[in-house]
């Protein structure tokens, strides 16, 4: 531990050469340093101790109400942390952007929150591993940030699957029942109506204010009690945060006592479809809500209004219709809360939803966001990470989640490292397990500088919502001095705020100093009132499609499918065109094939089919393969997951 | 709030007449009275603040280390609450268990802790309703009781289901992959072989510490590469907490892509066996597991002895072999530390695992009865609940649970009531929603009288195990004097220790305060050396099913199918002979027939079929229909759970 303070107070980092794994670099922050009590890393941030509910291991919950208590002070400086299309080589966003706020905080004494998703527990245990970020630039303990963490991911679990239980368990009642007996049972004689029975016969337009429900009419009683599902509609899958391929289409109710055979499900595949499926649990509508809800009153209008399917009539059945809003939100209530954990330099990290970046928006909570920006206040960062490339994930950081949330950002901050720019200007395929090739491991400006053209694209993308953009280059070994040149020229030419090298995941915050300057300046130099959409919500589907694909992804133009042409006149009449739009695309291109690198142009966008998240609040096309549930490998990373039964340590996490 | 204080200090408990629902009950206390910090209820044992880890909203884990610091504390008072074959009127073990540790504690002022089982979520939306006690005898806040508590629930789904889908897997990539690049895969080279890898080579005989492994043989190589399972002995079933009965059968894999076709699940049905299946989490051995588990250790060698199936060899693959085990003792190093909360009088509550009482001990965790013993020290009492009747939990209790443990209980309650020995007695069933006949709400000396055998023989089998045991009577307002007298004598004339009248529901310790007293002076009057087992464990399967069927059940003798008996041969063979026996048969009477109330006599018990549980450490044999998964009526309990968005209050959770 050194004896030298950081701008903080606390002992500044001491980082080791070659950088350790994560996990050892987690444990022995723990162990050598110590971790700060988590109430005062709230104290940090002014948290009271009544605003900051302790849970678990070196995990606190922050409340709603931290938020209202400071709905005076004005926002601090909102940064978004966004890159290139992936590639296999990695760029190192999540690392980056606990990086940032490391410096941010522990260097430039900034007030500053970094927040992140939090990650699928499947993956870990699968080939991704972890995503605490990595190196001397990580939230810890890395264990408990990649497990668990506060509950919310489970939550979502039970909601989900109480939700799908619902729907079976409905209509495999109404198979059986005529309108007056499922009409009694909904609603037995004696029992005072529950507040979601109310809704419905709201919803209905069904008066009960002066009439007792044996007044209604034999018709009034049918509307009310049969939901009469269309069972080739219904949409709404079943989850688990776990790796599990034979999930993925699955035949329910084969026993004998389920009388009511298994429903259909078109979404899940067209060949196969007489069949349920499972998805992962981050990629279910529940997550999307959590990631978009304002507070606890949104949160239970978002979740009573998710659609699960139609009624043969065409008509929307939502989780309201079924009973089931009210429970779900009770299931969610704590979910709703942001949880708070710490970097390796001790700096606050709001952890909260981790919603898939392709059908769903890919960014942490409005929540979290909003909190972190008060309790930061002016002069503070609110650093903020964007899942995927910045083709989607920033796009609908700034389209869909700043729209919902009012929230104007300052700066973006786009990542790329110089191997990940080669792949773009056309080097060699990368096999995971071979050692890498020479143009990725040797000087190459040439490679280089044709793969600079997709940060080029990505940046001019960002300057279009009206933001400051600072490139972050991802620093690794390999890199020349000649290579960073041509990257930031590159980034300069195309418009660049800034562009800087950053050194974080080996020297954790020092490494990224100069971002963080760079990220201040950027900052400082914006006019928040030039911050604009990309479209307005009240074009259709289509015209808000054409102008995504055209505006950000380059595309000449958008081609849909009949089944999405029929979808769109749906959800059209449905209510659903002024929803915004979350485009289901492969994050490997700015077009829909994932082979295209750099910026592929003459290209079309190709919409299969489109599906709505009408309680989350957008509707989204799918243009391309979508896996909704990953499998596992022959040799998944669980096998290398254990615990000393001694020291109580977990080792093999990655 | 009252003025005056019980005797730990705290103000004494007013209560309201009617007693209100157990929710409104709940939130009164929290914001009229207040609960105490929880830290503070730990403070009362006298544990310290690095041994209570918060979690969540009134709720701390109790850390494994607490016990092993109080190693040399004698043991408090051991008392097991057990009831007669319950009915479907209800006789309050859970409220039982709580009122009297109130009484012991906020009235006698004896250090208690009562041990409770974390009830499922599912049934908590569906028909059955939450589990935290009832009236003025519960655990506070009951939302969080009843709902995630700290996620241990959470984590065992998670557990199981990384299990079961490193099943499905394993079949999957074994059915493409000679075993040469099986083997390839597992054990990449320049990777160091992980713990649990070892674990396998060990398990298999096969020496690596002087070979490198690329010199093992080719035979080798397939033995260690190729789990080879048979897929007709697959048992592992997945797991959600949700009642959910479309997944009671399911067939997985069903999509293009899974190409390793549905497993067969003779387990499930005979009918329908090419099917997997999924339970409701708390079905899960895992579950079990986590009861049994002793320490950390333990928990990493039971989890890793799982057995999921056999091989074509007849060899049973563990979820070690599967190199799952570390990984799911990580998913689960949470949940083996109890939860600390607090009844409504403050005393402190420890809850732990809540297993099945038919396929599994339907008890408490052993970890946090030993916290608790230590905690209440000598003269202090660990008061833990046995679920279902008093022949299924209590019989588990000592036979399975205390032999594990090695822990002496002192005193067993049998909870009865009047109405519940009514039905035993012979009276006419009860339908819900009807109004009770007469025979329950009006005095009826003969048929109580008849239906005392019920308890009586439950009496008679308690002291087979050298205990004392103290009838409690949880009190009706409909019960007569000369009704109680009954009861008295005949409890009494059985050998019971004392028999009381304890009216904890609707007034707290107060109404518990003789039954507390009884309690004290029959584990004062216990001999410990007197405990005993009713088997002994090298007994075959039979000999002990045979036992546990004439001396508990009163059963004639025991029949098996040929199944049964095909299993009991293979687990003779796989040495799990050896493990004590867990019986899954109906709570509703001694013997296989629910139907059968009172003492029947001249019963066979039927065995079905006998499944292992090799990890927790127990066989089942099964005795009639066993459901693993419930399902929702047409009017779920959810249809009144919503949440009141201006206070957060949870309202219409029963």
């Amino acid at each position: 531990m050194s004896d030298e303070l950081n701008a903080i107070g606390y002992p500044k980092l001491v980082v080791k050469t070659p950088v350790p794994s994560d996990i050892d670099i987690s444990q022995q922050i723990v162990k050598e340093v110590g971790l700060l009590p988590i109430a005062e890393v709230g104290k940090q941030l002014g948290l009271t101790d009544e605003e900051v509910i302790p849970w678990g291991i070196a995990k606190a919950k922050v409340t709603l109400s931290a938020r209202e208590a400071r709905k005076d002070v004005p926002n601090g400086n909102y940064v978004v942390v966004t890159g290139i299309n992936p590639t296999p080589l990695g760029e190192g966003k999540s690392t980056t952007t606990i990086g940032l706020a490391q410096a941010l905080g522990a260097v430039l004494g900034k007030k500053t929150v970094a927040c992140i998703r939090q990650p699928s527990q499947g993956p870990t245990f699968g080939i991704k591993g972890g995503a605490a970020g990595g190196g001397y630039s990580q939230v810890v303990p890395m264990e408990e940030f990649n497990l668990h963490l506060t509950g919310d991911i489970h939550a979502i679990t039970a909601a989900n699957n109480l939700l799908a239980a619902a729907i079976d368990t409905r209509m495999f009642h109404e198979a059986s029942q005529s309108d007056e007996a499922l009409f009694r049972r909904l609603c037995p004689a004696g029992k005072p109506l529950s507040p979601v029975l109310k809704r419905r016969f709201d919803k209905l337009g069904i008066d009960i204010s002066s009439r007792s429900l044996e007044e209604l009419t034999v018709e009034e009683k049918g509307r009310f009690a049969r939901l009469d599902f269309d069972k080739d509609t219904i949409t709404w899958n079943r989850v688990l945060d776990t790796c599990d391929r034979h999930l993925r289409q699955v035949e329910i109710g084969v026993g004998p006592a389920e009388k009511v055979k298994p429903r259909e499900n078109p979404s899940q595949s067209i060949q196969h479809n007489r069949s349920a499926g499972f998805d992962i649990t981050v990629a279910s509508e529940v997550m999307a809500v959590l990631a978009l809800a304002r507070d606890l009153k949104d949160l239970r209008e978002k979740l009573g209004a998710m659609v699960v399917g139609y009624s043969k009539a065409g008509e929307p059945i939502t989780a309201d219709d079924l009973g089931c809003g009210g429970a779900l939100t009770v299931l969610m209530k704590d979910a709703i809360m942001p949880t708070l954990m710490q970097t390796v330099e001790r700096t606050p990290v709001l952890v909260h939803a981790g919603p898939f970046a392709n059908i769903a928006t890919g960014n942490s909570s409005v929540v979290a966001d909003e909190i972190a920006l008060k309790l930061v206040g002016p002069d503070g960062f609110c650093v903020t990470e964007a899942g995927f490339g910045a083709d989607i994930g920033m796009e609908k950081f700034f389209n869909i989640k700043c729209r919902y949330s009012g929230l104007k950002p300052k700066a973006a901050v786009i990542v790329a490292t110089i191997r990940a720019l080669k792949m773009h200007g056309g080097g060699p395929p990368v096999t995971a397990g071979k050692p890498l090739q020479k143009e990725y491991t040797e000087e190459n400006v040439e490679l280089l500088a044709k793969g600079c053209a997709n940060l080029q694209k990505h940046i001019e993308n960002a300057k279009k919502f009206g933001v400051n953009v600072v490139v972050g280059v991802n620093k690794f070994k390999t890199d020349t001095d000649a290579e960073i040149q041509v990257v930031k020229k590159a980034a300069m030419d195309a418009g660049a705020f800034d562009a800087v090298l950053s050194n974080h995941w080996a020297l954790g915050g020092e490494g990224a100093a100069d971002l963080a300057k760079a990220v201040e300046k950027a900052c400082q130099a914006n006019d928040e009132s030039n911050f604009k959409f990309l479209y307005d919500l009240n074009l259709s589907i289509k015209e808000k499609m054409e102008i995504i694909s055209k505006e950000i992804y380059g595309a000449d133009g958008v081609d849909y499918s009949d089944l999405a042409n029929k979808q769109i006149e749906q959800y059209e009449k449905s209510g659903f065109g002024r929803f915004p739009i979350c485009v289901a695309k492969t994050q490997y291109s700015f077009s829909c094939d994932p082979a295209a690198k750099g910026v592929p142009t003459g290209h079309r966008i190709t919409v299969r089919e489109i599906r709505s998240c009408a309680g989350a609040g957008f509707v989204y096309p799918i243009c391309g393969d979508i896996m909704t549930i990953p499998g596992l490998p022959t040799r998944p990373g669980f096998m290398d997951v254990d615990i000393d039964t001694e020291t109580g340590d977990v080792i093999g996490l990655f």
